[in-house]
């Protein structure tokens, strides 16, 4: 790879770019955002070069998608006129599915896989981009690729192989799920008279993911409808399932082996495992 | 107020014994717990002497019942007996209506106000008591005592008044519901084969309490359980409601609800209203 084109330069395209850099990248990169993200982007250095997208396809050997799920959908289905043969086309969208589909269908003359870092901030915008966001988080890819691997793994990132399938639907229990429970809850608590005054610190932690921006999520919810429903109802019945018992001794079984996966998950996810 | 006895000298019970010493209280402090936790609060000067129950109630104006609910329900169906008349006699007991209905039944010598201060830490014990662990937190009572509303106030909580049936339903949404959601939720997430590893800050923020301990729980579960079932009920028809508008325009309104009323309750939790 001599030149990267990172379409949308926010805080996951700026992070891969300033990453790369870090991880002793020596080629070009090239950026494709608003006039205001590339000017911002410019004077940070994190892209050495802003051009249009169809002039920054046409001179990268890696393109990496970076831009709100509904406008990788829209740059799928333009770019690969664009491309020279072979280049490799890759995204950070959220959910996989709806993505690898159209780059199938429309990626011919490059090739496309689909990618998911899971990092992330509650920051958005170049100005917090970070060479570490990745650093000790999952990376899912959608289909192996030797030297997209490679960068991944020297960005710190933990590689994980899932197809688009098992992508949303784990992707929707462990995170499109909550965001909803925690919309809920806020909306349950907002609901209740005098409720917020008792509020602790088991509401406001459950309670933070609320506060997320729905611009993030329109997308996120209307590409992974099904799997988010399914999961909605599976975790629906756990629910249903724990209030039936709440006085009796098999809750405690319930609560032992929650507490085992809440510590399973943490060991995992702080890279202790 | 001379003599106040501290029935169960864990954290909580130590902490309003060390928040009281530190707000003033120049009088006597006994204690009763188990010999194990009495010599812990005897060497770290929380209590002033170790008696009895019998006696404590027999010396003390004000008896503060610091025990699980389960214990609390057994010392107030005994401790009447003991004390002088016109004893005041409170509790920080999770739930509500069960203790308050035994304090009415079972205290006619004595006086009892039932309270619940919203404080807590993730480590127990009277080791870890803390003369500020009330410092801005509600602090729920169920009946009005000028003397009590003094020390509660000097000792840094937010006084509110909630008759029991209230306190029970608002707990359930604020805190129990919230516990019974991440008891589920890392249950969901524990059943599902590979969601663990990419489980990111969201499913962490939202499996935190489901690493708290049952025998805390046991108690609650048990003496609230209508409002529980009536709380989980309320809250999984919003979730469903959710659940039917995933790609719905209508989704906006109810995330930018949700928000609305996630940064309302950190701005009361955190004092700042």
């Amino acid at each position: 790879v001599n030149t990267v084109g990172i379409v949308g330069v926010g805080l996951i395209g700026g992070s891969f770019a300033l990453a790369l850099r870090k991880a002793g990248f020596t080629g070009r990169i090239v950026g494709v955002s608003s006039a205001a993200t590339v000017e911002k982007a410019l004077a940070l250095a994190v892209i050495d070069e802003a051009l249009p997208l169809s002039d920054a396809a046409a001179v990268s050997d890696l393109i990496y998608l970076a831009q709100p799920i509904s406008q990788i959908l829209e740059t799928l289905d333009a770019i690969d006129e664009y491309v020279r043969p072979g280049t490799l086309i890759t995204d950070a969208g959220s959910t996989k599915a709806a993505i690898c589909e159209r780059g199938a269908s429309k990626i011919t003359r490059g090739r496309f896989i689909g990618g998911h870092p899971m990092a992330g901030k509650e920051s958005r915008g170049v100005e917090h981009a970070d060479a570490d966001l990745f650093r000790g988080r999952p990376y899912v890819l959608t289909a192996r690729d030797p030297e997209l691997e490679q960068w991944i793994e020297r960005i710190g990132a933990r590689l994980l192989f899932l197809n688009p399938k098992e992508h949303d639907e784990l992707a929707a229990v462990v995170s499109h799920v909550p965001q909803l429970i925690s919309t809920a809850l806020a909306a349950q608590i907002g609901a209740a008279a005098g409720a917020s005054t008792l509020a602790g610190p088991a509401a406001v932690d459950l309670t933070r993911l609320a506060l997320s921006p729905y611009d993030v999520w329109r997308d996120i919810l209307a590409t992974n409808s099904v799997p988010i429903r399914a999961a909605l109802k599976e975790f629906g019945g756990i629910l249903e399932g724990l209030g039936r018992q709440l006085n009796e001794p098999g809750m405690e079984q319930e609560f032992l082996r929650a507490a085992k996966a809440a510590r399973g998950l943490r060991s995992v996810s702080s890279g202790k495992d």
